[in-house]
């Protein structure tokens, strides 16, 4: 398979926010169907490795050690892409799951519902009207307001 | 709109598991398409206030302050529904966004593509194959092996 260049890797991964344990979480998402299958964390060696690789790469924070989604399970992940978020703090893998991504044997980890209160945007139309404000620019540091 | 039973709610908030810092990162996903919009903090008070009141809301760390998604932008995310991980800490919230999620003016935050290699399961047929094997138990306290 083609390689992306070292360099282009390296400058990748530098240009990542690593949080103060030298992590970033990474969504884990079905490139096929959009689930949302986990969420883990990965270092910067685990980021390269996931980067060239193919296959995803994690930093388990209770172990302490690296661990590549299904050599425990036979679940593997096949990275279709990858993508950091506007803060470069947060990654979003996309990824051709093979069998359940829980190890619970469902689908997706996210299987436990909360009770929540279920809202509408104004006019109820689905989010496809117009913002009723002018966005303005926002403090830096915050992706998203 | 119906509340839910406001002792459902502690119980559901009672039984996340909060980082050191008292925080679980929170993936939001609009539920029309299936989008990765962003990912923000929650803490206690966050999580009850967004399963209480339609409206996504979060914890600021760089400003420790709450934040109610739109306030500052206009750009609102209703809730549809909420889900907890395996391990309780995570969550995943569907919304309704109106507008674009990133206050870049982007819909998903994540739009900064990192280089990959692609990888593809053995066979290639899309991750439809069942396990090459049989799942075994896991370790507590990973979600996905």
């Amino acid at each position: 398979m083609p390689q992306p260049q070292p360099d282009a890797v390296a400058d990748a991964v530098a240009g990542l926010n690593f949080d103060a344990a030298g992590l970033v979480p990474a969504v884990v998402q079905d490139d096929a169907d959009g689930t949302v299958l986990m969420v883990a964390w990965m270092d910067a060696e685990a980021v390269r490795r996931t980067l060239t690789t193919g296959r995803t790469w994690f930093w388990s924070r209770s172990r302490r050690a690296y661990w590549r989604k299904g050599d425990t399970s036979g679940h593997t992940q096949h990275v279709r892409s990858v993508a950091a978020d506007c803060d470069g703090d947060t990654l979003l893998v996309r990824v051709e799951q093979v069998g359940p991504a829980c190890h619970l044997g469902t689908r997706s980890c996210f299987e436990a519902p909360l009770p929540a209160v279920r809202g509408s945007a104004p006019g109820g139309s689905g989010g496809l009207e117009p913002s009723p404000r002018t966005p303005r620019s926002e403090p830096a540091g915050e992706g998203a307001r």
